[in-house]
Parts: C-alpha cells; structure tokens; sequence
C-alpha cells in the first residue's frame, strides 16, 4: 500500500465527521482518514486546512485531486455546490460538481438533490445521492424505494438511475431530542431501542396502523413508566417504534421493491421496524457506498487514470 | 381587603410556578401571590419553606389551611397524592386529597387522574382535574371534550363531572425542542407561530387529512427555508400547525361538544387550528379554573367557613 498509485482521494464531509480515502484508479482503497471536523468545525478552522492536514497524514501526493460529497457543498459549507432538482439522474452528478478555486490541487464538490414542486413538498439530500450513484448498479432499472437510516432518514424513490422523489424524515434528532431533553427522558434514560423488543414492534404497528398514534402515543411513554413502572429499555424502544413506525405510514406509497441501506445498529432497527410493519426488503450494505459513488463520480469528471496525473500535475 | 376575613389559601403548584391566593369563604379572592419556585426549585429549597413564605407575603393568619393541586403531589413532589383511576368524579377529588403530616397548619394536596387501562393507553394529569372541577357547571351534564392547551397539552372527555377518558399531547414542548434545539430552528429562528398565518391553517388542515404528514412534514420546514428562501414566522406558524393538527386529527372521536379553555396565546392557536378543522367550539375563561377548582374542593374537604376555623386551630 503505497500513495504512488493513487489516482484521486475521496471525501465524504458531513455535518459532524469527514471521511477520507485514497483510492487507485481501479477503485481500491489505498489508506483511509477519519476525522471528527465536520462542516461545523470545519467552517471554523477552514475547509482547506483540514483536507490538507488528511491528505498529509495518508501521504497524499502533491497535486493529487480530491472528489468530495456531503455538507462541505453547502451554503453554509465550504463552496455551495447548488441542488440538483428532481428529476435527478445520478449519473449526471459529477458534471454539477463545482471546483474550489484557488487550491493547489483539483477539489471538485458534488450538488446535493432538492425537491422543489412546492414549499411544502421541500425536501433535500447532500451526501445521499453519492451513496445512491454507489449502489446505482444494485438497484437496477425497476422503480425501487431506497431507505437510508441515518439522523435524518432519507426514503427516495429511484428508478433506472434518476431520483424522482425522496422524504426526508427527522428521526434520528427526533429521538435524541425527546429521550435525552423532553420529559420523556425521564422514561428511556439513556437506554438504547433494542429493535427486539416486543414493545418496538407493538409501536411500529401501532402507528403504521393508525398514523395518528405518533402524537398522541409519545406522553404515553412517561405516563407507563409512572403508571406501570415501565423499564427503560421498553420505554426506548416504544419510542423508536413510534417515530419509525411514522415513516413506514407516511411512506405507503413506495414502491412495491424496497431495499434498506444497512447501517449498523439503525440498520438493524430499520430491518426490525420493516419486518413488523410486513414490508418486504431487501438489504444493501451501506459502508462502502460512499466511496463507491465517489469513485464514480471522480471518473465521470476526469479525475482518475490519466486524467488524474493530468488534473495533479495543473496548479490551480 | 384584609387577610382577617380569609377562609382558607388556595395553591396551584406545577413544574415552573406556584400560584397563592387567599379566598374568603364566599369563594373570593383576597390576595394574590406568584412565584417561579416550581415543583423542581421547592423540591430542592423546601415546600414547606416557600409555602410559608408566600402565606407570610399574604399576611395569611398562622394556622390558616391550604388546599393545593398540581404537580406539588407527585411523587418527587412534597407528598405523594396518588392518582385517581379513570373513570374518575369531579366532585370525589377532595375526598382522595392527602395532608401533608408534621406541619404547623393543615395543607391538602389534591390527586391527579391516571388512564391506566393499558400500557399504551397510559396518561396521566395533575392540576388539570382542578381546571376541570372548576368549570363543571360550565360543561354541564352532556358529553364534552375539554381542549386544555399548555406544555402538554390535554383532550379530556367529560360527562356529568366524570371525567371519562384522556389523552396527552407533547405540542408545547415539541414545539420548543424543535424550533430551538433541532436543525429546524435555522429555519424557525426564535419566531412565535401566527394563528393568522395562512401556513399555519393550511399546515392544519394537512395533518388533519392525513396524519402521517406530521412525521414526513417536520424536516421540509428546514428545506422550504434553504429551496425557497421561507421566512422565519412562516415556518414556525407551519410547525406549530403541524403539532396542533396532529392533535386535531387523533382525536376524531371525540365529543360533538368540544370546549377550549382558552388561555392566551396559546388559547388563541388552538381556536384557530379548530376553525381550520372545521372543528365547532365554545371558549371558557382558564383564568380562574384553578381557584374555583381549589375552592369547591376546599369546601367540600371542610377547609372553608366554620371548617376553616376548626382546622386552622388544630395543630398538625
């Protein structure tokens, strides 16, 4: 493993980590960075900074190009790389990437996707869509709703490689918030949703059958623990049944094939909450999707291969 | 106005705030007392402590009985009363009041209600069923559903002063989680929702329609704001509608009769989501629910006219 044969680094900058990778110009990973500068810290210290700091520890060559996904393109972010809208072909991304200006070596930032029919049909991705032009080739040609767990769990409908749609739901935060600031923390304590829990799938159902169930079942929590001295664990777990149980409601109109971008412990929680709710799945794993749809996009824009020593070898 | 004519002192402890009054045995208010020594603060400095304080401010004779309601009876509260089960009689609160023990005057706190048929069903209330008792003759012999707006906001089923049946919603403080501490507050700032937003009763009307647009409505506040450049009061007007819709819609079953005990501002959301609905209402003044509450239970334990005097002499 040795940085000469890297054809580009890859780098997906959220809003609370930065991954980075070397990679050659078959896709293989030559050496891999992690960090917690995310966009937050990152805004501070500076974008650039940072990356060259990452690059440095991997060895990265002088020159060497980088292709970047996630919040780094936001407004608030490094250099915004404007949303692409609905309909969005994947493979159409690396041509909206925007060049950081006035580096010494190529950082190309990819756009995030945003649905715009209408205020209250608002929604948007960024870092999402590399992680869908990663597994692009798994999902096919057929329509297919893809769930992606995360703090805010995306369900996007793609067919053929474009994005039609997508709903951002904020569970994830939502179940931070409620378990360690509302009242209700006072029930779950700092007890995880164990996705085997009866009292997860119960809440799943519940809500997946009445939609309604979501508010009107969250005081509940704190009421059982008072009433019935529910446990933690159980009280966690209702929780995270109810707010995922109102995405598999919200969601009936996905289509017939879903495939769940497995991640973990969410993943795990996801799988649970589809198998109570009866929706049939398919697994997809999550972890080298990324850096998969990085790879993609840096040899759609030229990066890598001869491309690379070309983009390496220009000063900025 | 002199403390000599006063019957007994009415109390109204909850989370963040103990109200006082001295009541003559008429059911009129000599004096009035306010504090932020919640439940929280005079579970830390004394009950007992503050009482008196608040009793001296008053100039309220030694010996002179309390009759309390609110979250002082909860069990990390100063004396546990606990809840009345549901289906529970208005008129029987008094009767299930505890005495605090060991003090140099007598003090009654009232009980709270519990709806405990289930584990998912559980709820439970303390200091509503005062609000409630106080405006019995108010609601009447028929069946009603009680809107109370607050921190969390209660739907009570009523009939003939038996309270039948409730349910808890987390709006209030869902509300502020959201707009102050989740990723929409970049897009709610600190604005107060507008009962006179079109947002807001469109927002309304959405849940209303169908309840799963809670979940899938929350995270497209944050995008409308970054896709469409949404202001602040606009947003937060759309996320208090999402909230108060949400309780709208859970309770379709409820009563022809639907009461709202107005307070405020709040009152004034909760009418206008109700219009937005179509949901038909009668308003009733919250301002003195609670001593009239207060009253009518002191009366009925004996605290007030020749029974004030008895109990004021007796040393606990």
């Amino acid at each position: 493993v040795t940085a000469r044969s890297a054809a580009f680094a890859a780098a997906d900058w959220g809003t609370t980590r930065l991954r980075l990778w070397l990679i050659d110009a078959d896709g293989g990973v030559l050496g891999e960075f992690r960090s917690d500068e995310g966009m937050a810290t990152a805004a501070a210290r500076g974008f650039a900074t940072i990356l060259e700091e990452g690059l440095a520890q991997l060895g990265a060559p002088p020159g060497l190009p980088v292709m970047v996904c996630g919040m780094a393109g936001a407004r608030q972010g490094w250099v915004e790389a404007p949303y692409v809208a609905l309909p969005a072909d994947l493979s159409e991304l690396a041509g909206r990437a925007i060049e950081v200006p006035g580096l010494p070596r190529r950082v190309l930032i990819l756009p995030g996707l945003a649905a715009a029919a209408s205020q209250e049909a608002a929604d948007v991705m960024r870092g999402e869509e590399t992680q869908l032009l990663g597994i692009a080739d798994a999902l096919g040609a057929s329509p297919v709703t893809v769930v992606m767990p995360g703090t805010h769990c995306k369900w996007v409908a793609c067919e053929g490689g474009v994005v039609t749609g997508f709903r951002t739901f904020m569970t994830g935060e939502l179940f931070a918030l409620l378990s360690r600031q509302s009242i209700l923390r006072h029930a779950t304590g700092d007890a995880a949703a164990d996705p085997g829990d009866a009292a997860f799938a119960e809440a799943v159902r519940a809500v997946i059958d009445d939609p309604s169930a979501l508010a009107s079942g969250l005081f509940g929590i704190r009421a059982a623990g008072l009433v019935f001295g529910t446990g933690q664990a159980p009280s966690a777990s209702r929780l995270s049944g109810l707010l995922i149980g109102a995405e598999i409601a919200a969601m009936r109109d996905r289509a017939d094939r879903v495939v769940l971008l497995a991640q973990g412990v969410l993943g795990k929680l996801y799988a649970a909450a589809l198998e109570a709710g009866g929706v049939g799945f398919e697994t997809v794993d999550a972890d080298a999707a990324s850096r998969s749809g990085l790879f993609q996009a840096a040899r759609k824009a030229g990066l890598t291969g001869d491309q690379a020593t070309r983009a390496g070898a220009k000063p900025a």
